[in-house]
C-alpha cells in the first residue's frame, strides 16, 4: 500500500495478527503423480484454514522474479521490496544480533585458503569449525585503521561479519571473491568515485589480515563481499502501529525482522518450540512473525518427500496457533522453492488469511491450484499485511 | 517490470522463446450462440497448449483502454506502453523500411482532392493506385527547403511518408486533416512555442506541394499528420539480452519490431510461410516474434465466421512451432477485436505460456472464459516477456 495512504488510515488497536512464513512454500507437481508438495502432504489443518479462510497467491517481488530471502520477507512484512534493498552484509550482521549504526558498512567475510602464489585453493578454508575460527577472529581484531571503528564478528564455521564504522563511508564497493578457485582474490573496487576512500580502507584491512594469517595452514586469507549500509526503513511500530515480535530459529530471519523493528524472541529448536515461544509471549505483542525453514531446505535439496513431511510438521501445530485465538492468522511463503527445481523460483506462493471477516471462497484445500480459486486472487505479497490490518480492525475509512 | 530491477537480474542464455501474436485475438460471444470466436473455432492444438500451459488474460495498457497496434505490441515486447509512445509517422516510416535518424520528424502523408475553393472533396484522392501515385511522389521530391533534408517515400495507394531531417526539429505539431470532407486542410500548428519553426517548414512544404499538384485531376493536394520523432527506446538486446527476430507480413509490425532492435526476417505470404521462416532461422536467434494479422482484419470487418477461420489457420501450424522445441512458447494478442464490435476493444486478451516449468491450472481450452481459470490471472501485457524470461532461465535471483 502507498505509504502516505497507509499513514493516514492506520489506527492503533488491541487485536492480534500472526504471520506464519513457511520458507519456499510454493511448489510444482512432480511428473510421476502430477501433484505438488502441498497436494501430496497430509495437511488437514492447513486445508481447514483454506476452506474457512480467504485464499490467494502472492507475488513476492514481480511476475517472473525469483526472490532471495531478503526481498521475500520484506514484502510479507508490508514493505516494497524494490524500494528497500537490503545488502548481504547487513543481513549477516543483523542475523548475529550485531546492532548496526547508520554510519556502518557491513560485509560478509569468509576465511579461505590461498597457495604460495596467492591463488585461492579453497574458497571456504575447508569449512573450518567455529572453534578453530575463533582465535583467528581474535587476531583480525588486532587490525587498527585510523579513525575507523572496526568490528570482526564470528558467524559460523569459516564465516564472519566485518563492519567499519565512521561517518561518510560508502557501500558502493565490489567484493573480492572471484567465485572460482585457481584465481587470486580481487581488490575491493569503488563502484563510484566517492567510494574510493572506503575501498582503500577495506583493501588496507585485507592486506593486514593476509599478513596476520600467513602462518595458518588453511585459513590463511579472507574474502569479503556484500558491502552494505543498513537501509533507512520505517519500523513496523511507526508504519503500522504494531508491536511486533519475531520467532525464527535461523539468524538471517531474525536479522530481517529486527531491521523493521521487531523484537526477536528465543525460538528454540523446532517448529513446536516456535509455537511455544509465541504462546509464552502472547500478551506482550500484537504481531507475531514465525519463520519455518524446513520447507525451503528440503526444496533446495530437491527432496520432494522431505518437503511434504516439513509441511506436515507445521500442519500439526496449527491447532495450537488457532487456540491462541489470533484475530488474523496468515500462512504465507517468502517465495516458491519447488523440489523439482531444487531452488528458489518465481512462481506465486499459496496464501491464506484466516479471520472473522473473510469472504468465503471456493478453495477447498491449501495448495497452489486451490488457492487460484481463492477470493484474494494473485496479488503482491506486500499487500498481505495491509489486508491483515484491515481484517484486524486496524485501518479506518479513507475519505469522507 | 521495473527497468532497473530487470537490468540487475537479466542474464544471457541459449534458451529460445517464441512469441506468437494473433492480432486482435480477444473476442466476445455472438448473441445467437453465446460463444466467442475462440469458443466457436475448431482449435485443438491451441486448446492442448492451454491445457498443458499456464493461462491468463493480458491487459495491454490499462483496464478500459483500447490500444492501437503500437502500444499493444510494445507491451508484449516487454516495454511500458505508456512510457514509450510511438507516433504514427514513425510507425509508417519504419513499416516501409525507412531508417529513421534521431534528428528526424516523420509524418504520414495522404494525397487528397480539393475543389476550386480548396475544400476537400475526397480525403483519399479516390485511393489512387500506387502506380499513379509514383510520379506524383517524384514531383514532391523536387521541393527543397533550406537546411532540411526532405524524404518523400511511397507507401501504398494514396499514402506516403514525409520525413524532415535536421537537428532541432520538433514533433509537437498538429495534423492538417480536418477528418471531414467539405472543409479546407488545416495548417500545421505548433503545440508548443519551440515547435513554431518546424511548423513553418512543414507549412511551406505543403504550400509547394499544392502548387506542384495543382494540375492533377484527383491527387491535387496533400494531408499530413502523425508528426513524430523516433522514440529513445532500449533495444531488446540491451534490455533483455535477447537476439530477437520478427516474422511479420505487414510492414507496420515489422516496423514496430525494428524499433526495439529486432531483425525483420522475410515472412512470405501466409501464416504457414511465417512458420517456415522461423524454422529456417531457428539457430540464429533466441527470440522470435511472429505476427498474424487475419484475426484482426476479420474482427474489424465484423466478420465473426472469418475470424474463427483465421484462428483455425493459426491452429493448424502450432504443431510445427512446437516441433522446433522452444523453451517457451507464448500465444498472445496485442488487443481484442471482437467481431460483434467490428473494432479494437479494451477487453483483456487470452494468453497462454507453454514451457517446462509452468504450474498447471484449470484452463481446459484456449478461450476468454477458460483463460480466466488460468494460473496467471489477469495481468499487464508488459509482464508477459519477463515471465517468459523467467521460464527460459534468463532471470537470476533478486536479493540475498
Amino acid at each position: 500500500m502507498d505509504e502516505r495512504l497507509l499513514r493516514q488510515i492506520v489506527v492503533p488497536g488491541t487485536s492480534k495478527i500472526v504471520l506464519l512464513v513457511m520458507d519456499g512454500l510454493g511448489g510444482l507437481p512432480r511428473p510421476q503423480t502430477g501433484m505438488s508438495e502441498l497436494e501430496t502432504a497430509h495437511i488437514p489443518n492447513l486445508d481447514r484454514l483454506a476452506r474457512d479462510g480467504a485464499c490467494g497467491l502472492t507475488v513476492p517481488v514481480a511476475l517472473g522474479v525469483t526472490p532471495g530471502s531478503g526481498p521475500g520477507h520484506l514484502a510479507l512484512f508490508g514493505y516494497d521490496p524494490i524500494k528497500y534493498d537490503i545488502g548481504r552484509g547487513v543481513l549477516e550482521a543483523t542475523g548475529i544480533d550485531f546492532d548496526l549504526h547508520p554510519d556502518d558498512v557491513a560485509a560478509r567475510g569468509n576465511f579461505c585458503t590461498v597457495d604460495a602464489q596467492g591463488m585461492i585453493t579453497d574458497r571456504r578454508a575447508g569449512r573450518i569449525p567455529t572453534e578453530e575460527a575463533a582465535p583467528l577472529i581474535e587476531r583480525l581484531r588486532q587490525i587498527h585503521l585510523p579513525g575507523v571503528q572496526v568490528f570482526v564478528e564470528p558467524v559460523r564455521e569459516h564465516r564472519f561479519v566485518l563492519v567499519f564504522r565512521r561517518p561518510g563511508l560508502s557501500d558502493r564497493l565490489s567484493g573480492t571473491d572471484p567465485n572460482r578457485e585457481g584465481l587470486a582474490p580481487l581488490p575491493v573496487k569503488a563502484l563510484e568515485p566517492t567510494a574510493q576512500e572506503t575501498a582503500d580502507l577495506f583493501n588496507r584491512w585485507i592486506a593486514e589480515a593476509r599478513r596476520l594469517l600467513a602462518d595458518q595452514p588453511r585459513a590463511n586469507m579472507v574474502l569479503v563481499r556484500g558491502f552494505a549500509k543498513p537501509p533507512v526503513i520505517p519500523s513496523m511500530a511507526e508504519l503500522f502501529q504494531l508491536k511486533a515480535a519475531a520467532v525464527a530459529i535461523y539468524p538471517m530471519y531474525r536479522g530481517l525482522a529486527k531491521l523493521v523493528g521487531m523484537t526477536a524472541l528465543p525460538a528454540g529448536h523446532c517448529f513446536a518450540d516456535e509455537v511455544d515461544a509465541v504462546a509464552k509471549h502472547w500478551p506482550d505483542y500484537d504481531f507475531f512473525f514465525i519463520h519455518f525453514k524446513g520447507t525451503d531446505t528440503a526444496g533446495e535439496d530437491g527432496d520432494f518427500e522431505r518437503k511434504a513431511r516439513a509441511l506436515e510438521e507445521v500442519d500439526r501445530e496449527i491447532p495450537r496457533l488457532l487456540a491462541l485465538a489470533p484475530d488474523v492468522l496468515m500462512v504465507a511463503g517468502d517465495h516458491s522453492t519447488p523440489a523439482i527445481m531444487a531452488g528458489h523460483s518465481w512462481h506465486p506462493v499459496p496464501f491464506v488469511l484466516h479471520g472473522r471477516w473473510v469472504r468465503p471462497d471456493a478453495a477447498q484445500r491449501f495448495s497452489e491450484r486451490e488457492c487460484l480459486r481463492g477470493s484474494l486472487g494473485t496479488f503482491p505479497a506486500s499487500e498481505a499485511l495491509p489486508l491483515a490490518l484491515a481484517h484486524a480492525g486496524r485501518l479506518t475509512k479513507y475519505g469522507a
